[in-house]
């Protein structure tokens, strides 16, 4: 299962449609084989683990740490328990985040979200079911992700260890839940664009630069491979969420998949509220641009990844 | 820092009290070097982290961890990382144990839970912030508990990996959220013995005999140490459960620090609820001379894990 090494040069155009729907059914087959089957004791949660896990979601974290591990001259089995890591620990945190107590969402990729789906009932005692459920879900998927990362190679330079903290730092209280605070603690008050930045930097960035950084250490990157993925995988994501906001503000329910404006609608702060719709644009752009410039160390091996950049900046949902 | 090495001949009686008070300073004070402190941002976060951890816990899952320790021959400091990442992880499983969507508990040991204390106010919108707070804060010790581990030296038997799968798989959903599970779903119904003691074996005996292990592991044991301790954590933390069983039917709120009879009143299952009160008591007297029996290879050298067995039996609150 070696990765693509096609370059990008104009006469041979990266395919990144068909990169995703080849990166996309390796990590769900691998995901598939690392969680507890359906019929696993207790499978009322298993099917709460899986059921967010399937739902459609776009793998671009795990397409990033595959793409960093071809970038380092990596291979994607290798990289494949951390890039499941990584997309466990995605879904966990939007379990969470849709709860009733948090951004209290019903509808998540156009189904309904965990909490709702496992309701056992319309009554109170039903719905409290279903957010216990999803609560617990959350924790197992967040566990699972340390179990899964546990599967992957050691190398000379990246221990067990140094992956273990990687994951536990960005999905830690200083990062991505720091995030979700200040991104909960700034509803309905002014928020500074630099409070703003803060929360993306951590809520959004944190475990995009951790997927980057994940590949290049499972194909035992060097020292200077790693900080170059660090510049990108830090620069895409907070790309990725200046985008996110404009989305939220420019595109419909039905495109999204998603209940659109509910970021207006929950007093959040976002870029467009803040620095205005064009500016916002300019500032993804930028931070796509510096990006860019963080891959020019790989060459030709960061054709996926520059693609996926790219499709980052370009998507409109 | 070595543990004690007295042995429990009569002449010189093991102090167990003495035992404890210097485990949970010591436990105590290495918590709070590892967790991030409260004027670390997000502040709020690292309170609704502290508060809980610091309310007055018994350390009893560190206290085994150390003490397996010194039975195999290890040191506390080694095992300190190991004994607080325990701890983390039990805090945590408290904390969105007591949300309202699971049992809904204003007390713990006396004092308001979680997400009673972190209320920002009385109405619903300051109820739902306790609530994410105490989420968030969960979700940020179970993943630090990660972070803790990673401090610990790794061994010629033990790597970081081992301690990172020993951890993720008793903490997981086939272990401890699997009870967590099990007992949401027998609520409200009978349960048969057999079922109750996948419950208590997942939600209580999972996570004290992964302490136990981890203990031996840190002091590099041998592989019959290993299964010696194995034992002796099943049965010890199985039989832990029962009594606390017992204790609910027994005593009042004010002697627990916890709301009395609040098994009863949720309709959960029970050893005495199912077998009746002098039964339980027995089975939980058996559950404990198997964890004697399981102590014997390590002789004079487990006079505190054999002290602390005893205490657990004995407890009344």
């Amino acid at each position: 299962m070696r990765g693509s090494r096609r370059t990008s040069s104009p006469s041979n155009p990266f395919d990144l449609n068909a990169y995703l729907a080849r990166s996309t059914a390796t990590v769900n087959r691998a995901l598939d084989r690392f969680l507890p089957s359906e019929r696993t004791r207790p499978t009322t949660l298993h099917r709460a683990m899986r059921y967010p896990l399937f739902a459609g979601g776009k793998r671009l974290r795990p397409a990033l740490c595959l793409a960093a591990a071809e970038a380092c001259g990596g291979r994607w089995d290798e990289a494949l328990p951390l890039a499941c890591a990584v997309e466990c620990i995605h879904t966990y945190s939007l379990i969470h985040d849709d709860l009733p107590c948090m951004d209290d969402d019903d509808l998540r990729r156009g189904q309904p979200t965990c909490h709702v789906k496992f309701r056992t009932g319309d009554d109170a005692a039903g719905r409290q079911r279903g957010e216990a459920m999803a609560l617990l879900a959350g924790d197992a998927l967040l566990t699972f992700a340390f179990e899964i990362a546990g599967q992957c190679r050691a190398w000379p330079r990246y221990s067990h260890r140094d992956i273990l903290l990687e994951i536990a730092r960005a999905a830690g209280s200083r990062q991505l839940i720091a995030g979700q605070v200040a991104d909960l603690e700034g509803e309905g008050r002014a928020v500074t664009a630099r409070e703003l930045r803060y929360i993306h930097e951590r809520k959004t960035a944190a475990l995009l630069c951790c997927a980057v950084r994940l590949g290049g250490m499972s194909a035992n990157c060097t020292p200077l491979q790693l900080q170059a993925l660090t510049d990108f995988g830090y620069h895409v994501g907070l790309a990725f969420q200046v985008i996110d906001d404009i989305l939220d503000v420019t595109q419909s329910s039905k495109t999204l998949g998603k209940t659109a404006g509910k970021d207006v609608a929950a007093q959040k702060a976002t870029y467009p509220a803040i620095v205005g719709l064009e500016k916002s644009r300019s500032i993804a752009a930028q931070l796509t641009n510096k990006a860019f410039t963080a891959l020019r160390p790989f060459r030709g091996r960061a054709a996926a990844l520059d693609a996926l950049a790219q499709f980052l900046l370009k998507r409109d949902r």
